[in-house]
């Protein structure tokens, strides 16, 4: 049995996506690392170790609002990680061990999504400053902490499924009025392909619940396009 | 940051349902717990605590077969349960010190759940004499260990919501040729309901992927019902 001699950390790592009506985006830490006197940055989920008389989902509540100031977010358990090699990159390491005084081996981490519509309600707190709001379709672009771009892709797979059986999900992201362009956009990025313009018209015809308000956008560098609402009662 | 210095044990519990084409039934072990010179039985899932190498993946598999001999079944992680209260039963305490030696607090563990069709090819060996299929719908009549009940409960749930998405899932857990009262025992015990006999057979009738064979079946000791087949081209 002197194989399990060993406890792993747990800790819990949130990953909440928002949409300001033009990019899905993802809330990231911007991280900070000296290393022999140079400066490394990158960027890691909110997400910190559990405490020992916390549950799961009181420790993914207290550690956002900790970090990034938000709270009254619905969050959801989607997937825990516990690849031994997600801790393999030494800075991540260090860094930990530096911002939580703990000597660290393994963590298992429980992830949590949530889906927000990013609007004047939800701005982050000047104090929090190293919070960023990070478009999704540039994640390639960035570097991330530990498995951190596994666990947003398995967060936005979630997110998928779950917006396949509940179409109201998505809705809950756009303005209350909307254009098809909006909601293709917010579709294309959450199933991470590109649709065709006409089909994408077409396959929303076909969707009784988006209706059509007459009504067109409002100064606007474009050509206005058409505004539609989502009718919770026609799905 | 003194209340993150402890660690938690991180365990993996298997919730692996059955279909015998009479009831769904769920994998336990039976536990015998000696105390003060007494004997206690419960039950449990199959379920143990990960090893320092390994991914939670790897160590659901192998538990999984170490205790009950079971290989081969696909297994979906769920959900994690992590309530420090989950630990609270002294006797759990004791038993999985006792089972693996080391000093246990507490412990977060990450539920997997998988679905098979319990026939002939799937028996449980004799040197496994303390694993049982035990009915579902009879779990409130016995006892289980830490949150147990909640586990299933929950990974029930899961299957629940996975069912109404992939039809095929259910119909993967009946024999070939099946009867509509088999078919409705079994969306019963998933959805934990009791469907009306004449409505369940009108809500049959308008699955196209649920085809009548022209047979009846054979040496039953009531009136022979029709027999159907599952017909995935029609999903």
């Amino acid at each position: 049995m002197s194989e399990v001699k060993f406890n792993p950390h747990v800790s819990v790592d949130c990953v909440v996506f928002g949409f300001d009506g033009k990019n899905l985006k993802v809330l990231l830490l911007e991280r900070h690392i000296k290393e022999q006197n140079e400066f490394y940055n990158d960027k890691k989920l909110p997400g910190s170790i559990i405490f020992e008389t916390e549950d799961l989902e009181s420790a993914a509540y207290r550690i956002l609002n900790e970090l990034t100031g938000l709270k009254n977010i619905y969050l959801s358990q989607f997937q825990s990680f516990g690849d031994p090699k997600r801790t393999k990159n030494p800075r991540d390491i260090v860094w930990l061990e530096n911002t939580t005084n703990l000597k660290i081996g393994r963590i298992v981490t429980v992830g949590y999504v949530a889906l927000i519509k990013i609007n004047s309600l939800l701005q982050l707190k000047n104090e929090y400053a190293d919070v960023v709001w990070f478009d999704v379709n540039k994640l390639g672009k960035t570097r991330l902490a530990f498995d951190h771009v596994q666990i947003i892709q398995k967060g936005l797979a979630y997110i998928r499924r779950k917006s396949d059986l509940e179409p109201e999900l998505l809705f809950e992201l756009l303005p209350r009025k909307f254009t098809i362009s909006q909601l293709r956009i917010l579709h294309d990025t959450i199933h991470q392909k590109q649709s065709d313009v006409r089909n994408f018209q077409k396959k929303v015809k076909k969707m009784p619940y988006v209706v059509a308000l007459g009504e067109k956008e409002k100064n606007v560098p474009h050509r206005a396009a058409n505004l539609y609402k989502f009718d919770r009662k026609k799905v």
